[in-house]
């Protein structure tokens, strides 16, 4: 794997993470790490191609509202550009759409039109709630090399928490990647004829993480699959592998209303009915709330073997 | 090249197409068709991964406000997701951040704050000029076969326009594939070792746009490379090859601030000062002007050949 750290940023994200990490650990407050959106594999140094994994960042940005609604701090590392909390419903021509313009001679007025505003304004109080309480950190990448430097940055300041620390793993990483010296230094020039793309492992992040870097927390990986006859048997293979608390498993094509929670003794679904999807509740809402009651029982019996 | 047409909304696309085009035409504006953003590449069936190209759509979002400005009717093909004219410029917690809100007791109000009124009024009523007056349509795509149908259904409801119409093709547009039938139907399993990913050309579809499709058009294409070296020879070729208009041929790691307009018997620069790109100038704003200029030539000529 190419470890050289990227030069952006990294010093800079890390030592802000720092300091969110240490004023929620005087406060003895919980956090929860949120990873969300999916990698690149850039396919060349001066990248104009690369290979993306789908995520819109949907899963990961909803969930940050409801830990937050749990009074966990949240630290939310994304793919830079996907969803983010709370502006997620709100973007483009749908803002643009929702507001009105008025002059009235001396200056000129932007106002939410009424119509908006029930839906509105309790979206962006709790934004501007949880931006003004500092309780969430924003931190961003782009390519996989990035989201793994991000991860173990991050992890470094989360060791600290030990139990009260969630890891909800929901960006879509990618399994390949191509080593930097096998990537050519300008764009793949069409008429050398069709490139082969030859792509290499990378090296699963979840082993050290459990074992090493937060071995108290609360770990949740997620599993997506296309494929319902594979799902339950690799998630539990996961689980076999890395020793962590639990896995999210789901269908691409099912996600939205549908998953299985795979701890190492058990597997139960929870889903949406057709009238709660329609009544606008998301699958987060509840998938976090079972997260939340695991991981308080998980604290409970950790303290009583202490 | 797969051209099985997808079934998702192409009837509905082209239809709002001849609707809009039918409009404009009698109304005998000046219309220009803009692609903006890349296309993606799915490497499977149910699709998790993709080929991407590297675009947020920049340069044609910001273009097309730019061509509102001359007038022209503006149909904006682009990748779901990618950057759009006038909302472009606020994104996510920008516009979060930019709102006030307030409790009268018996209602609650949200306004921009009116620090951010200056910049954003003119911004908000020029959207609200363009759709309201229906002079931009907006379609989107995502993969590299949806492009290729939005296109040519497009062209077909341009083709009235004869000289009235510029195509300004600014999407990065994928020059591989992978056929249908070479495309596995799930995920790539990672057990199963490091995948081998096999492209094919993309069918190059200036060929037929510029003999066929509309002949009588006015046909701009980028050309993005990161070798300098290679840039205008290659613009040339393109020219050679495909007998259109204007090459506006750009480096990637200069291309905010330079561009090289490339004819068949010229090239020259269009390119910002430093002092010009910190006073918030846009290079999209020559470069439409100049493209306009050019049309308008275009148009004087082809009338006084008649």
């Amino acid at each position: 794997m190419a470890t050289k750290r990227p030069a952006r940023e990294p010093a800079l994200k890390t030592r802000a993470g720092y300091e969110f990490c240490e004023r929620h650990d005087k406060l003895k407050n919980r956090i929860v790490l949120i990873t969300s959106g999916g990698t690149t594999v850039p396919l060349e140094h001066n990248t104009v191609r690369f290979v993306d994994n789908f995520s819109a960042g949907t899963r990961g940005s909803s969930s940050a509202e409801y830990f937050l609604d749990h009074d966990y701090a949240v630290i939310f590392v994304y793919r830079q550009k996907s969803l983010e909390p709370f502006t997620r419903r709100f973007i483009g021509q749908q803002f643009f759409d929702m507001l009105d313009i008025a002059d009235n001679g001396q200056s000129t007025v932007i106002t939410v039109k009424p119509a908006s505003v029930d839906v509105f304004a309790p979206i962006l109080a709790k934004y501007k709630h949880a931006r003004e309480s500092q309780m969430i950190l924003y931190m961003s990448f782009t390519s996989v090399v990035d989201y793994m430097w991000l991860l173990r940055a991050t992890c470094e300041c989360l060791a600290a928490f030990q139990e009260r620390a969630v890891l909800y793993l929901a960006a879509a990483v990618s399994d390949f990647y191509i080593p930097q010296d096998k990537m050519p230094t300008h764009k793949i020039q069409s008429g050398e004829g069709p490139p082969t793309i030859s792509l290499q492992l990378v090296p699963k992040m979840l082993a050290p993480l459990v074992s090493l870097w937060v071995p108290h927390a609360f770990v949740v990986s997620f599993k997506l699959e296309t494929d319902e006859n594979l799902l339950i048997a690799k998630a539990r293979d996961s689980l076999n592998k890395y020793k962590h608390k639990l896995v999210i498993a789901n269908i691409l094509q099912t996600r939205k209303h549908r998953v299985v929670f795979v701890t190492p003794t058990t597997s139960y679904e929870i889903h949406l009915s057709r009238e709660q999807s329609l009544q606008g509740l998301e699958i987060e809402e509840p998938i976090v709330a079972d997260v939340v009651r695991k991981h308080n029982e998980f604290i409970t019996t950790s303290v009583n073997h202490k």
